[in-house]
């Protein structure tokens, strides 16, 4: 599949593109990215995909092939050469602005802003909304396990459940963002240089004559790095064979039964061994509520392998990210839009958001305000990442990312940080977007009477 | 990124292959794919995703870089270089079995089967795993969508909700397989063959000076086939202004609000305007219940475009499937295997599952037994797909896995087809089964006293 076609949108993008081109509507258009509500158990977001975003805004192209499927649309039967020309030469000409990768966000925040000709913020919507949408959920989720672990290390696990192969290495991309330390995705670990992790499968046991000889052979292959699967028959008698036949592995792993329980008899059973640096590995449907009642029940787990909770969060499988236009400048003129529509109202113009922190460091509040507003001090989140379709800085490897996520983490107040109340950080729009929200709201009223 | 990446798989799959050629474990292996249990909500799974497991199984290798990666791993840092070249020369050699996609399936069928040398089928388990679990849950969900429209239209309209852009294709593709009639999904429609639908955005409305004029406009582009969006400020003043400027759309859409209500007094005003042709479009979060609900207050919508509901089902949002060792055959010995822990035991051998129907061509009750047990007159549903690693059929267009689908709703029970009460199916585990599942916990049991 082409990783950057132009056809990876919803076609009525492209009608609306064929629209402008064809009605000579060459204004330049400003879009924001953002959530009107967070998901639900959400306290906060972790900005994520930008990077894939950005690559896919430098690459975008359209094939002859599937110019061709275009032009054969019944849609598209009245639509001149001039569009399918158009579509040829299409490359990405604007501004974005945008929040670094691992920064917090909450509702209303833009996390991008793209100023560019009407026809390419049209065309690009969909490919923006779904690249920064999983990314963001994905780390806004491993933020959250990444919490509850209080420091002990967590791997994702999230391969096999991921929605497909593409998806399976950004979301372990984004759930290192978020905390993890790292995947058991080998190919997200070598295209991302992200720390590869693994075990041992029950396939290894059932394959070998008894528990006793696929223990052996495993530790004949990896002396040192063995992690050894206990579960699969019974975990008792696994582990007083393995610790009978005197071979001290890297550690065990539990992936299923009682994990508390049987990770702390465990425990002591290498300890009276002498096995104190044998780690204990679990894993098997974790996500942030079941690690954080497994530590308040006293498990020993030095680490936790989290899968579907991380690809797939069951409690908020899909970000409700929208792409709103906010100004459109025409002949020198600049106009303001906004949708007015009771539930779905959003705010007009190009924005900023700005952070405020409290003298001990910890953030306070956010200001979502128009672009041009006095910082007054606070931290503007919003950088430029693109001029004329051109990055101007180069990516940022993925630690840094997960160290900018860990370190804002630390700043949050812990009440919002916590992982089982709601609790909504303090954020609010300007005086002046609230007082350009009325000049738009009446133009919108007198067209209506007109 | 690489699609068919040697490295798609969790690392446990690559140190489990490197134990398995170091200690020269050289048997033959079947693992098979399936469900335990259905997702809360599902009395029945479409199977769905072959098509692109097998382009992965037949197209599958190892980059210098990617077999670089591995060795540069502290783990493999006692592995022979026989194992680096094995991976240079990886090739898929192995024999599949699969139902095709649209077939309805239930918990514990093998939906798939693989034999192949015991390295190979364990380094393809996360592939399968992640290819076909994600088609298979959204054609499910579509499936439920399609049966709540009652013969209405639903188009996908998945594509910004997916994780990321090559789930959006297969979620397209999917969709379709489960009943829908197309996609939002330009390049899903060029790739894969199916149709392509799309309308207008309220980003159309707010940059025009007013509706009126954007609506205008898009007719001038679109003479024939315009569906115009009437909810970005008022419904009801917008299709006002919609018949008093008399150019008649192909169809209006409503994304918000109260669609019942407003369908109805859509319909209304078109008729009386003499526009009984033109056809309401809705949208905005819609799911099979929504749309069941809306048809039950009798509102006028022909078709509906659903998005997230398809793309990442929140009632399931991955599926858990499993790929679970049956047999290894080493040195012309056959050793069925199984797991046998009380809450996650499997069955145990090769496997066919058999689909008998009622005289009125109804399905059943199906029956899970071995490969070579007599059908007695009922259908099996795992067909031979690979040979060897060779394809043994050409793929199918997605029109006739749809049809494949359809035609097998209409053969279930009207009791297991509807969307609100689940009922089971009736599965069973053939005696041939069962004596073999005895046989392997006595042998286990006897193994561990030794």
């Amino acid at each position: 599949m082409r990783e950057y076609s132009g056809l990876l949108t919803d076609l009525y993008e492209l009608t609306m593109a064929a629209g402008y081109l064809q009605t000579r509507f060459d204004g330049r258009a400003t879009f924001e990215l953002f959530v009107r509500h967070l998901p639900p158990k959400r306290n906060y977001l972790v900005a994520a995909g930008l990077e894939q975003a950005l690559e896919f805004l430098e690459n975008v192209r359209f094939t002859g092939d599937e110019i061709k499927f275009l032009r054969e649309q019944l849609l598209f039967s009245n639509i001149s050469d001039d569009f399918f020309r158009y579509l040829a030469n299409f490359r990405f000409t604007g501004d974005v602005w945008a929040m670094p990768e691992g920064t917090l966000a909450f509702a209303g925040e833009p996390m991008l802003r793209i100023t560019a000709p009407i026809i390419e913020g049209q065309i690009l919507e969909t490919c923006l909304l779904a690249t920064l949408s999983y990314q963001t959920m994905v780390a806004s989720k491993a933020a959250r396990v990444f919490t509850a672990a209080q420091g002990r290390r967590v791997v994702d696990f999230g391969a096999r459940r991921a929605h497909g192969l593409e998806a399976s290495v950004f979301s372990a991309r984004a759930s290192v963002i978020g905390g993890c330390l790292g995947t058991s995705n080998t190919l997200a670990g070598q295209l991302l240089g992200m720390g590869v992790y693994g075990t041992q499968a029950h396939s290894w046991i059932m394959a070998h004559e008894n528990e006793a000889a696929a223990f052996a052979h495993f530790m004949d292959v990896f002396p040192q790095g063995a992690v050894l699967l206990v579960d699969t028959y019974d975990v008792r008698n696994a582990v007083k064979k393995m610790i009978a036949m005197g071979r001290k592995p890297a550690g065990i792993r539990l992936d299923s039964g009682d994990l508390a329980k049987d990770s702390r008899w465990v425990r002591r059973e290498l300890d009276r061994a002498g096995w104190k640096e044998v780690k204990i590995f679990a894993s098997g449907d974790l996500d942030e509520f079941k690690i954080a009642a497994l530590l308040a029940k006293g498990a020993a787990i030095d680490s936790f392998g989290v899968g579907a909770a991380l690809a797939t969060p069951s409690d908020a499988p899909h970000l409700n990210l929208i792409y709103k236009l906010v100004e459109v400048e025409r002949g020198g003129e600049i106009r303001e839009a906004a949708k007015l529509t009771r539930a779905k109202a959003t705010y007009p113009g190009k924005k900023q958001v700005f952070r405020r922190a409290a003298k001990n460091g910890e953030f306070s509040s956010d200001r979502i305000a128009l672009e041009d507003e006095a910082p007054n001090g606070d931290t503007p989140l919003l950088v430029q990442v693109m001029r004329s379709g051109r990055r101007l800085q180069s990516g940022e490897p993925v630690g840094a990312l997960r160290e900018r996520c860990i370190a804002s983490l630390e700043k949050l107040p812990a009440k919002y940080r916590q992982i089982n109340r709601r609790a909504d950080y303090p954020v609010r729009y300007s005086s002046g977007l609230q007082a350009l929200l009325q000049k738009v709201r009446q133009r919108v009223r007198r067209s209506a009477l007109q």
